[in-house]
């Protein structure tokens, strides 16, 4: 269990480098009886996958799903589920400048120093397209979660570098190469094409929420629903970041302001995001993350080289100028595999508590 | 494991309630042959234990650490580590109004709900007091750390409520009751005091960091570092938001600006804070976590009651107003426990990896 | 994880050495809502405890257990519970005896070899006194199984030395020292009379059994009912063997033999012992263990001292000269710990599968 | 965590079901700088794969294995390595009858019961086809542990139903289908043939044995040596028993025999079998297995449908008469896997241990 591993008890091991042959995990936990086929699970790849606009990088990926294991005649069978995703762009071109010197801002010299040896291929397992496995278990995660409690996990763009997006509608979320849920982007588009003109890169912020969680979920001390989330959330590449409900708004926030009050009607307000001492109130999860720019750039940096030589570099090839546009969909994934596995844990040790309380309506939505 | 045993190799699991008859940990995997005895545990302790200033609570609670095993002849044995601490100021009061309303804010609601049944006194499990034994499972870990690597781990206050605080020097940390890193905190002192006259409660903003982390810990995809922190980090009582190095800032920051350049000299910047890729870089960790004001307030507040009827709740009894102000050694010994685990986990893999490079030296401190 | 906690989703957590100040455990996982309360657990840790009959030794300790968490108003709350044993017959003795040499099969010699320190005094970490917090936790597990499943665990005296004893009646278990399900046992006696005149000790073979265990507990591959059974069991201080079924026995039967028929009335043998592939099948769970003798004898050993060098030890002192004797309240407490595991994790992955077949009755009982 | 992954430090997670695309594994936690290729794993892929003897299932299975991720130019990355073998000899026949009786003695029912759905295909995860993976993540231990600790991994026949083999030189176990150390075989080719005339199937008993396993390997007091590789063992399909050392033969040995003396050039005899304590003593490890008979026979059996009627199953197709022929190579990479694993969280703990005193000579190999 080298770290490649995520959850407990429905658990998703991930394997892969950027220009192998194939990536891939195996799910293991998913209860048996589950309608799934890979048509469940290929639309949420298709968001995350590369070359869908001009914002984003250009490498030709289709990202096609393949269920290996664990599933008989279209329904779970309680063992193993193996996705496999064959690389098929991988360029044959010279990686031993990369190889050579590290990318400001970039795994590169972590990996190298941490490992003694690394597949320079593309960032090899450090690349974000590590995150594919993750959308794809996440599939699952997600029509399990909806089926059995009508969980409903979602996620859009909050900013882009300096532009703040007004939340209008989630309607808008799929209508733009952004997850931005306002339908006007234009902004957003002439931000980034000049962005690109300047061979520089950007972070983002991105919202994800979780709406029919009940009651409950999260197991104190340690693994409370909200540190795990952090835990998913920050392990998501490039997240520098994780706010829970009112975050960091709460440090200036009072006591009577911050505490959501309730009443037979619900809570009145969600700066808990959702959860109190580590365990879900019913109302939505509301997650909040910081994205930092691409390190790979075509702006020149300085660095050393593999010596410890001073130089310059440049990283040319198909990158994303905002690595956060396509990471709704991998946020919203990882959020659905922490919920699904807190379900679990909760039927495990909980599945004969009758709470004394009937669920409070969730007010805020 | 119903999540109360924090880490993989150098794991402590928790138990106790505010008001039982004592608190504690175990902590297993402990290297053999380090000198220790309650003496190197205490002094954490004390920073963290109440009564100690006007400003927090009143509660008298001595936090006396004994080692039940684990140590024999002044080492440990690599054996399992019993620490126990026995509450000794749990009031014989009635906790029954607690026990019929739901604080706002508070994680009455959700432990009810979650397991039928729960001990009210003092908050029983969802108390802040079970932080105690992290503390000192922490200061094991940071005096292990110390010897073997030099590893300095330190926190210290950057905000409270409203009042930010500027970083003067490391030195003042200990001479006030806020972990401030100034010489005057008069300020500080008439914020609080107002508070408390107004019957209300604040939040907080720490800062932790961590010196002498040698390049090359964390394990990606899931276990790394950031992530483990950031996990260790949101299951702290009352925290709502996780930031490393840039955190939030880096959203606004661009790729040129954000990625820290390397020299033969070092690192040039550390918006990274010290992590790379999940693996840790060399240069200080730093952590930057927002704790939420206090839901336990005299103020009264808009509840319900356990049959789920409209009610009032006032709170009496002895609280911090500021929650965060006992944080920073909690903070630190997380942190402390976060590192110890990487650092076994490094050398079980790792342990004959010849670093292609020397460690550049981390310029920024 | 350094070894010291056992099971998964019901975890024990364990603590102590021989002659510390206190052994125990923590037990996490525990589903809320449970009636408990010493007077459960002490009846078990009276069956185990040392001192109670001519033929084991003659150590008084009391194995008081105090429930230090966990626990309120005579409810599991579903947090941690510590189980926490005073011992209160450390001799203060002389150990140095002990710590200059090696007892040919005890574990002297490999404790010290892997942590270049250790606690001499009755054995430290590697002494069987260590299992009373596991008779302890057992004790819950029993209850909660009884409770929810009608599950029973007993386990009886198969052989002592070359002594084997025929099956008469679970009545006569707990009428001799010996667990020995037999009416007449003056043949032990006299036995274990003459072993202890001999200065010699002897091995000894146990059978432990479940009834009322549900069809479909285990999982596979790894964590197969058998296989977590075959771990507990050769976990127990000295035990060298375990079988499942007709174990060895398998190897010279014919697969016409061996495999359990069934008919709409139940299966027609046992053979397999209660587990199919790994998984419960409903019929009792059949197990059998081997002990070794008692490494601590007052017959000399060639043996070496801690520098290698030539020499003879003689172990004086207090000790079981047929340590399988007090093993069967351990073996069943042990089979209870997998068994209250596997319980929740069947309901976590399980919880909704209709079983398309009626359980059949179980004949074989 | 549903049972598929094995190890803590080194774990492999096995997917795949006996007839569907493809079977496989993850490796992760494997060190970095390992030279690595299929050709390391081939050959004892090749050793277990069918169709090899007239003794043995005559499906066809090339059982090539391929590396999919994990290694770089040659070398392990210390990233997981995916290990992928393709399914080719899955016949289209109709499993409706396997697929509507249960076999005695076969998971069959047991699968049903617990999942509610399961795939027949050739048993479908129940497989012993499924070892293929785990027999190839060994073939990496192996490779690891020579090359670290000049540790090797062996295995051979001792018995085959009510033949009992010779051990006369390990040098005659490649030579024969059986894996027995002996020159003549004839017996047990025309006992073989016997059984396989009648319709019918026997079971067998396998040793295994690891030399240059270094004192102080296993985790006491759960995950010890002889435990962990107790769990290991009884987890390979159809294993009923498992004997570490003398075994079964301890129970009527006395203490003066068993211990195993020790003198300045080693220990005198191994009745502990290299663990003492649950921690490797630095003698060889022994360690025996008792493997049932097949359950898949084409004898005509009693046994119920899938409504629980009364019914008669006779299994046709490709079986296994004795599946102990085949479990040689298996039971050889889960003991090499459980060593890889304890070396790696050996190197956690006590990587800068000094014994105090030098390994003695194993004297007894």
């Amino acid at each position: 269990m080298s770290g490649n591993t995520f959850g407990l008890l429905f658990s998703v091991t991930n394997f892969g480098e950027s220009h192998g042959p194939a990536i891939g995990c195996v799910v293991d936990g998913c209860p048996p009886g589950l309608e799934l086929s890979e048509a469940d699970i290929q639309p949420d790849l298709d968001r995350r996958k590369p070359g869908t606009s001009r914002h984003v990088t250009q490498r030709q990926e289709a990202d096609q799903v393949e269920i290996l294991s664990g599933v008989y005649e279209g329904r779970t069978t309680g063992t193993p589920i193996c996705l496999l995703i064959r690389n098929t762009d991988q360029r044959s071109k010279d990686y031993s400048a990369i190889a050579q010197t590290f990318r400001p801002g970039h795994a590169d010299y972590t990996y190298l120093q941490k490992y003694g040896v690394r597949d320079p291929r593309g960032g090899g397992r450090s690349s974000a397209r590590l995150t594919a496995p993750m959308v794809a278990a996440g599939a699952i995660a997600k029509k399990w979660l909806a089926a059995q409690y009508g969980t409903r996990v979602r996620g859009c763009m909050q900013q882009v570098g300096e532009i703040a997006i007004d939340f209008e509608s989630w309607e808008h979320v799929p209508n733009n190469p952004f997850f931005a849920p306002m339908a006007d982007v234009s902004d957003l588009e002439s931000y980034m094409d000049s962005l690109r003109k300047a061979g520089d890169s950007c972070g983002a912020r991105i919202r994800i929420s979780a709406s029919g969680v009940p009651p409950g979920w999260g197991e104190p001390l340690f693994d409370r629903l909200d540190a795990d989330i952090a835990h998913a959330m920050m392990g998501i590449n490039a997240v520098k970041g994780v706010e829970i409900g009112a975050g960091f708004e709460s440090v200036v926030q009072r006591g009577t302001v911050h505490g959501d009050s309730l009443s037979p009607h619900g809570f009145r307000t969600n700066n808990a995001g959702g959860v109190l001492g580590g365990i879900s109130t019913g109302q939505d999860l509301e997650v909040s993350i910081a994205i930092k720019p691409t390190s790979s750039i075509i702006s020149p940096r300085e660095t050393i080289d593999i010596r410890g030589e001073s130089t310059e570099v440049i990283t040319k090839g198909r990158h994303d100028p905002c690595v956060g546009l396509r990471a709704t969909p991998i946020a919203e994934a990882m959020l659905a595999l922490v919920l699904i596995d807190h379900a679990l844990r909760h039927r495990a040790q909980n599945a004969d508590v009758q709470p004394p309380l009937r669920p409070i309506p969730a007010a805020v939505r």
